[in-house]
């Protein structure tokens, strides 16, 4: 599978670098081009941030500038918190992996850069680029850390796929319980409010009904949920197994 | 401006609690409580990570219990990348994003609660959550760093901020439970169960507890709801205006 290249411009610390590996990884992305890191990408602290992100590490390609570590490549997408005084396209995260997605899936290879920790990407580098992807983040702090930047764009690289749901319920092959089971545990719930008293107010029982239903409800019981409920309506009531010890409480029984 | 609080459980390093803070900064975020962290939010190592960010630290507050922790909170999201067999609703940071988004919006409190680096969250702290968030990454390394997942909920929040919400529950300006009025539900609930001989088997009654948990934390309960939930608790354990009719059904019990 083809995905963008991540191009890190000049990075400072073993540990961001294994980081960034481990956070590529994480989304998919597996080529990692480096231009003139201050500590080699298979460094001790690197592979150990990396957790079993090594392989990102040990396949890193190192280049002397940027120019030469995208040469074979088609597109480049700069990062950069801040806006240069240059006349370019600056565009969000998002936009940028739908762009992304659409390169890759047409054949053509983009890179994603990053620049050093303390500076950023250099005015000369960022003109390599064809277009600045800024992070839409708190103004007052916007200051990421590298691996974060990478995270960042990964993240909505993966989220571009092929769509998948947003939401799922996840019911370990539990069945929905029918409206007929789910009645039933209304009326024999009903039943035994009305016995205990509960509903005694006649005023108010139809809209109490009401609530207790509503609740219920929104709960989106299973089947196996509502023999529960059920069982716990006949213990509460019945008490079949209820400790022969007069007044004791859960914790001080002895036997049962 | 009110934004979700970020509950870190049983964080294990130093470093992971400080780079959260910095991520939670960069969004937007700034009330961090942590539950029986193994490192203090105010150790040296985490406030070099956490670079600007330590006044997050500084006033992070530490719990002994999750429930603790959320106690005063409307809503609790959880994030874990496996599914745990409960039936319980799954979602993406980003529809997370627009449900936190819109409770906010609403004046209600919502949490996002990370599990411990190397175990993440257990059963019982998950059944406390309304729902769990999963973040889709590549299915062969899912694995994040404690501050990079902080970094792609708060990131998800940030983006999220100027769209309007696509749902909305109605409620009639009914006010959501806090967390700590569905514990003591949950509490009574036990006790009672306990105490009549439902939970009687040993082995199988943490799971039963977990699935009860599990359906009434899906219900997203009102704070009304509850008191009637707690009324029909008392209602069918102590019977305190039952029909005093013998036999008037569903009791073949003729003393209790």
């Amino acid at each position: 599978m083809m995905a963008p290249v991540i191009v890190l411009v000049r990075p400072q610390l073993a540990e961001n670098i294994g980081m960034a590996a481990r956070a590529m990884l994480n989304c998919g992305l597996t080529e990692l081009r480096l231009v003139r890191p201050d500590e080699a990408p298979d460094h001790p602290r690197a592979l150990a941030a990396a957790t079993h992100a090594d392989g990102v590490l040990r396949s890193a390609r190192v280049f002397d500038t940027v120019e030469a570590a995208v040469g074979d490549l088609h597109h480049v997408f700069a990062t950069c918190p801040r806006h240069r005084d240059m006349v370019k396209e600056v565009i969000t995260p998002r936009a940028a992996a739908a762009d992304l997605r659409a390169m890759v899936d047409n054949g053509e290879r983009p890179a994603i850069l990053f620049g050093p920790e303390r500076t950023g990407l250099e005015s000369d580098e960022i003109s390599l680029a064809d277009v600045q992807v800024s992070i839409p983040l708190n103004p007052d702090f916007n200051s990421l850390n590298l691996a974060q930047a990478v995270l960042v764009m990964g993240y909505e690289w993966w989220q571009a796929r092929a769509e998948a749901p947003d939401r799922v319920l996840v019911t370990n092959k539990a069945v929905p319980a029918t409206k007929g089971e789910l009645a039933g545990f209304f009326r024999r719930l009903e039943a035994a409010l009305d016995e205990c008293g509960f509903l005694r107010d006649e005023r108010m029982r139809p809209t109490m009904i009401l609530n207790i239903r509503a609740m219920f409800q929104r709960a989106g019981l299973m089947s196996h949920e509502i023999n529960t409920l059920q069982g716990i309506v006949t213990g509460l009531t019945e008490r079949p197994h209820a400790s022969s010890i007069p007044g004791s409480r859960p914790g001080k029984r002895s036997s049962d």
